[in-house]
């Protein structure tokens, strides 16, 4: 039998535990996995009123998950109010993140998804991580720069190459050697999750018209066409680079497998675009599965019971096709 | 009675002829406005077997519409091969441009449509503008930077501050002043051209997160922040700057009537995204009504009778709608 997987709230006044709950009272409908909550056991109470039945340990989980949300309590004190964000919520978002991950490491737990967290809060309780990527990566013994964060969608995959910092900096920041080792974790972590057998990944270029030749900027003809050509060598399905704006309708989308793109807003537009309320994270490079849902707390609706679960609904089951695709070419 | 539209055929060896014979044939399916070719009639031949007529003059067309393509002849001489560019297409391609462009200025024809033309073949025959807007914007008296180009889809209008311009440019580029004057001409368009009475401009942030408060950049604080502050004192509905990754889903999309976006990509990469068959240009800011379909000449597939004609059509309607709301502004 696979473990369970191991689902971590989030800021419990975030809407993470109402997509959580939502996404168990829709388990059977959507197929998902075996799954169970890492977390403040009440702020699942304060906004679902539906069963839950706190655990001891992950194994526990699958006699609860017919019946139940099954939940590993984590709690911090503090009182929990939807919505309202704290530091004692950012310490049960961070315990609470750290025993998932920790389980996750074991095989108790066959992957991890992680609920939105508030990065204010975090930062003011000392968290030092960009993301909860980077402290996942840490744990699993990672440089922070081999975890690659690909966002997935039902029809389009993209890997932003830089990621958090000013769009003015990114042209300083691409090189040949970090190309390569985006893609190189890309190429393998669409094997290895997916099961693609040779992905094709496709590369959008960084100035408008991918440069027009030069006229337009060089980065495409001093950057990105070597790294291609180098990636093509070792035999990785690696094309272009593309005018960006041509690269992401519909019979575009279908010539690849994933879009490398070069900043943030390239790869998060269209993927936002199209699948706003079902787009997955999922940190590639990991010796673990670690998907989350593509949103973040969005406090101003939590506790209203209008936050969509589609998103943590893909996020669980993308994990669960990810483990079973592991595990089966492993065996 | 309405004048006819003048629809310019673009370089006659790409796909420019081939649509234009395809939204005639479409002509009464999709109800649309009088209008006429303006470029070289053997192109047309080359790729289509229906009807044409060639006129003398704009006020012979609506006698010709119902039955046959009403072309107004521009012969530079030279074979015509659907797929091959070379200089003479391109001198045709031109002075279909400078005729069209110079009866629109007339009461002879509405609206001016603008099929694609080759830039590469244009600079070698000593054309010296950006692009066609900028030649068209000249010939009207317009500044090039008064000419705003507004690209249209069903369910998005956006306007790219900047354009075709390295992307690492684009920072040293923006500017309040650059701002103000693209948005008060887009509002004014959106007006003038889509009858919207208070159009709702919505901007994007430059940087991820728009800026995350200066953390990921200030362009934000420094110049979009101030110049919405701005356009808001002058009675602009305007808001923002918006994350642009959040931006162009269908929620967002219904919270306004254009995107202003800082760069090219930021603009087209959504615009094309949904909707790569039907986008329309729009030239904001001039005296004429002027379109243009938002694709290329797509020399590769001319010929092949494998060109959709959805943009032009769309083209060829929507400046047919926007001559008739100027029109019926003035009266």
């Amino acid at each position: 039998m696979i473990a369970p997987l191991a689902v971590s709230m989030g800021d419990p006044a975030g809407i993470g535990p109402e997509v959580i709950a939502k996404a168990w009272a829709a388990r059977a409908a959507q197929r998902l996995p075996l799954f169970f909550a890492v977390g403040d056991a009440r702020a699942i109470a304060a906004v679902w009123h539906g069963p839950v039945t706190e655990i001891g340990d992950p194994s526990q989980a699958a006699a609860a998950f017919g019946s139940a949300l099954p939940v590993l309590n984590v709690e911090d004190g503090g009182a929990i109010t939807p919505g309202m964000a704290d530091v004692d919520g950012a310490r049960c978002a961070l315990h609470s993140l750290e025993l998932a991950a920790g389980l996750a490491r074991s095989d108790a737990v066959s992957a991890l998804v992680t609920g939105p967290v508030s990065k204010t809060q975090l930062y003011q309780i000392g968290f030092s991580y960009p993301g909860q990527t980077e402290f996942i990566a840490e744990r699993c013994g990672i440089a922070q720069d081999n975890a690659v964060m690909m966002l997935a969608g039902p029809t389009l995959r993209v890997v932003p190459i830089t990621t958090h910092v000013p769009l003015a900096a990114v042209s300083g920041l691409l090189s040949i050697e970090l190309i390569l080792s985006k893609a190189r974790v890309a190429a393998r972590g669409l094997t290895r999750n997916f099961g693609i057998e040779r992905p094709r990944l496709a590369f959008a270029g960084f100035n408008p018209h991918a440069g027009e030749h030069g006229a337009l900027g060089r980065e495409e003809i001093d950057i990105l066409q070597p790294a291609i050509a180098l990636l093509q060598d070792e035999g990785i399905d690696a094309t272009g680079p593309f005018a960006a704006d041509t690269m992401f309708h519909e019979r575009a989308r279908a010539t690849y497998d994933a879009a490398l793109c070069c900043y943030h807003d390239q790869a998060l537009v269209p993927l936002k675009t199209l699948h706003f309320d079902d787009g997955v994270n999922i940190t590639l490079g990991l010796p673990i599965v670690r998907t989350s849902p593509d949103h973040g707390t969005a406090f101003g609706i939590a506790g209203t019971n209008s936050a969509h679960p589609g998103a943590m609904i893909a996020a669980i089951r993308m994990a669960g096709e990810a483990t079973a695709r592991r595990a089966a070419a492993e065996a």
